[in-house]
C-alpha cells in the first residue's frame, strides 16, 4: 500500500513538473536583425514587390531568411519553436538543419555560445513544411539573451517561439554594430554550413560584433545591375564585401564588372568595397576544363580590380590562395566549403578585412 | 552555304566528342576494402545472417556500406556511377552526399586528393533510390588510381562504374596496412560527415596509410555483448579503437564494460585496446539535466577504464577534453561533430593514438 502510494506521488509530481505550460509569441514582434532594407514580409531579406530580377530563381532566394535572425531575452528554463517554412527537401550538400532550421546561441561572458538548434520535421516525410520542437532546456535560473539565427536556404512563412507560461520574452537591441553588406554566391549563402548560424557572414558578424546583411545568391551571383542597384538603396552602409566571382564566367566579368561598381559608387562615393577572389574549388583538382574555366575567370577579376583600383582609392582584393587551406578537404562537394571549409576563410579573410575597416574607424 | 557546311561540322564533331559512349562495371568485381569479416552481400559491413543483434535498428545499419571503399585504376578522362540505395531522406542533421553518396580520391604524388562526389538523386524526389551522376571528368591522360568511398549511412544495393568505352577499369591492391577496427556511436559512424571519406575513420586510415574498419552505430553504442562478439570473431587485429561511451547511460557503462571486455579479451589476449573517452557534447552548455548525464557518464567510464587498466596492460585511455575544440562551433547540432569537428577530433587523437601504434610495431 505504502509502494502505491508513494508510486502515485511521484506520477502526480512528475505531471506537475511536465505540465509546465508553453505559450508562444510571434517572433516578428521581437527584434529581427539582417534586413539590409525593411521589407514588408517578417521574414525576407529583400522585398520583392519593390524590387525586381527578372529570374524567378533570384526571387525565390530574395524570400529567404538568410542572414536574418531574432534578438530576445528570456528566463524560460526552456526554448521551444514552432515554425513555417516552405515544402523543398535540402539539395544533396548541405543539411536540412541549415537549410530550414533554427541556431541559438546565448550570451555568456559577453560572448554568443552555441545553445541548440531547432530540427525540421523530417519523420512526417521529407517535404513537410511545419516544424517543431524544444531548442534548448533544463537551463539554470536567470535572464537568457538569446540570438536565434532564422534559415539559411529557405523561406520562413511564420515563427513562433515557445518558453514557459510563466516566463517573460521581450525584445532586446541590437549589440552589434555597424552596416557591412556581404554581397555573393552560393559560398556567402552558407549553402554547405552545418548550421544556419555558421555561415561565414554570420560567423565575421557575431564574432566581430558587425551587424552583416547576408546576400548570397546561390548560382545567381553575376554582377548582375538589379544587384547593383538594390546595393545602391541601402543606406548607411558601412563596408560592402564581395565574394562576386564565384558564379560568372571571365567573359561575364568582364561585361559587368564596372557597371555594376559604377552604380553602387554612384550611391555610395566613398564607401569601402573589399572584392574577394573566388576560391580555388576543388572540383580543379583533376578536372582539366574546370582549371582552365576557373584560372581564366579569376584572371578576368584580378584583371579589373587592379585597374579600376588605380582610380578608386576605397576598392580592395583579397587574394584567395588560402581560403580553402591546404589539404583539399574543406567542401562537401568541391565547391562549397562546410564548417572546416569557412574556418580556413575566415582565417585568411578575417585580418585582411579587419585591417581595412580598421582605416575607416570600424572596429 | 559555307556558314551552314560549317555550323554542320560543327554538330559533327560535337556529336562525335560527346559520343564518346560510357561503359559501366560492377564495382564488386573490383577491390571492395573496409570489411573486417567477409559478407556474402557485396556492400554490406556485417553480414546479418551470420551475427545476430535482436534489434531491427542495429540490423538495419549493420547492413550500411559505411567504411567501404572501392579500389580500381583507370585511363579514362571521366568516372561515372550509377548506385541504388534504400529510399530513405538524409536525417536533419546530414547531408545527402554523406548519407548515400559516393567521394572520390584520387593518388598523386602518393597522396590520395579529392576528385569529386557522385550527388544522389533530389530532383526526382528525395525518396529517389537510383541514382546516377559524373563523379569526375575532363582528366588529363594517363592511369589514375581510385579509391572511391561508399555511402556512410544507408545500404548500397548495387554500384556500377562507368568509364569511356576505349578505357579499361581494373581492381588494384590494397595500399593499407595492418588492420584497425574503429567500434562507436554516430561519432564513429560518421553521420555529420560532408561526404563518405570524411568521417574521422576515413581520414585518419587514408592520412596515415592504414586498414580501418568502421563499425560506428548511430545512437546503438551500449557495450552490447553482441557487438563484443563480433569483434572477438575478427581475424588478425592490430587495434581496436572504440568510441564506446558516447550512448550509454552511467549506469550501462558500469553495467556492461567489463563483460565487453572479457568477450574481446578472451580472442585478442595482448591486442591494444584503445578507449576514447565521448567528446564533451555542447548540448551541456546550457542544459543542466544534459550536464549532469554527461559528466556521470564520463566518470564512469573513466572509472572503469581505469580499474581495468590496473590489470591489463594494453588496455589505453585517451581524454576528450579538445575534441570539439575550444569554440564550441564544431557539431551540426550540440553532439555531431562536422568536417570542423573531426578535425579538432583528429588532431587531438591522432598524435596520441599513433604512440601508442607504435609501441606495437605499427606505423
Amino acid at each position: 500500500m505504502k509502494k502505491i502510494i508513494l508510486t502515485l506521488a511521484v506520477i502526480a509530481l512528475s505531471a506537475i513538473v511536465s505540465a509546465q505550460e508553453t505559450r508562444y509569441y510571434n517572433a516578428a514582434g521581437l527584434n529581427v536583425i539582417g534586413k539590409a532594407i525593411p521589407t514588408s514580409k517578417d521574414f525576407t531579406r529583400i522585398d520583392t514587390s519593390a524590387y525586381k530580377f527578372n529570374d524567378k530563381v533570384i526571387e525565390e532566394y530574395a524570400c529567404h531568411s538568410t542572414g536574418l535572425a531574432v534578438l530576445f531575452a528570456t528566463d524560460s528554463p526552456f526554448i521551444k519553436a514552432r515554425w513555417v517554412t516552405s515544402e523543398k527537401n535540402a539539395a544533396e550538400n548541405m543539411t536540412a538543419i541549415a537549410q530550414k532550421g533554427l541556431d541559438l546561441y546565448i550570451r555568456k561572458d559577453g560572448e554568443w555560445v552555441f545553445a541548440g538548434v531547432g530540427r525540421p520535421e523530417m519523420d512526417k516525410g521529407p517535404a513537410y513544411a511545419t516544424h517543431e520542437g524544444t531548442i534548448v532546456k533544463s537551463m539554470a535560473e536567470g535572464r537568457k539573451e538569446c540570438l536565434l539565427y532564422l534559415p539559411l536556404y529557405d523561406r520562413l512563412d511564420s515563427l513562433y517561439i515557445g518558453v514557459a507560461e510563466d516566463s517573460y520574452i521581450e525584445p532586446i537591441d541590437n549589440p552589434f554594430k555597424y552596416r557591412i553588406v556581404i554581397k555573393g554566391s552560393s559560398v556567402t549563402h552558407g549553402l554547405a554550413a552545418s548550421r544556419p548560424g555558421m555561415s561565414y557572414s554570420a560567423r565575421f558578424g557575431r564574432d566581430n560584433g558587425f551587424h552583416c546583411f547576408n546576400l548570397g545568391f546561390s548560382g545567381k551571383s553575376k554582377l548582375q545591375e538589379e544587384y547593383a542597384r538594390y546595393l545602391a538603396d541601402i543606406e548607411d552602409v558601412d563596408a560592402f564585401i564581395f565574394d562576386a566571382f564565384s558564379n560568372p564566367s571571365a567573359d561575364v566579368v568582364h561585361e559587368n564588372f564596372d557597371r555594376f561598381v559604377d552604380i553602387i559608387r554612384q550611391a555610395h562615393p566613398e564607401t569601402p568595397l573589399i572584392f574577394m577572389q573566388t576560391e580555388r574549388r576543388e572540383s580543379r583538382n583533376f578536372d582539366t576544363w574546370r582549371e582552365d574555366f576557373e584560372a581564366k575567370k579569376q584572371a578576368a577579376a584580378e584583371e579589373e580590380i587592379r585597374e579600376r583600383m588605380k582610380s578608386d582609392k576605397h576598392l580592395y582584393f583579397i587574394p584567395s590562395d588560402d581560403f580553402l587551406g591546404h589539404d583539399h578537404i574543406a567542401t562537401s562537394d568541391g565547391s562549397h566549403p562546410t564548417d572546416l571549409g569557412f574556418t580556413y576563410m575566415l582565417e585568411s579573410i578575417q585580418p585582411k578585412i579587419l585591417k581595412i575597416l580598421r582605416k575607416y574607424g570600424i572596429r
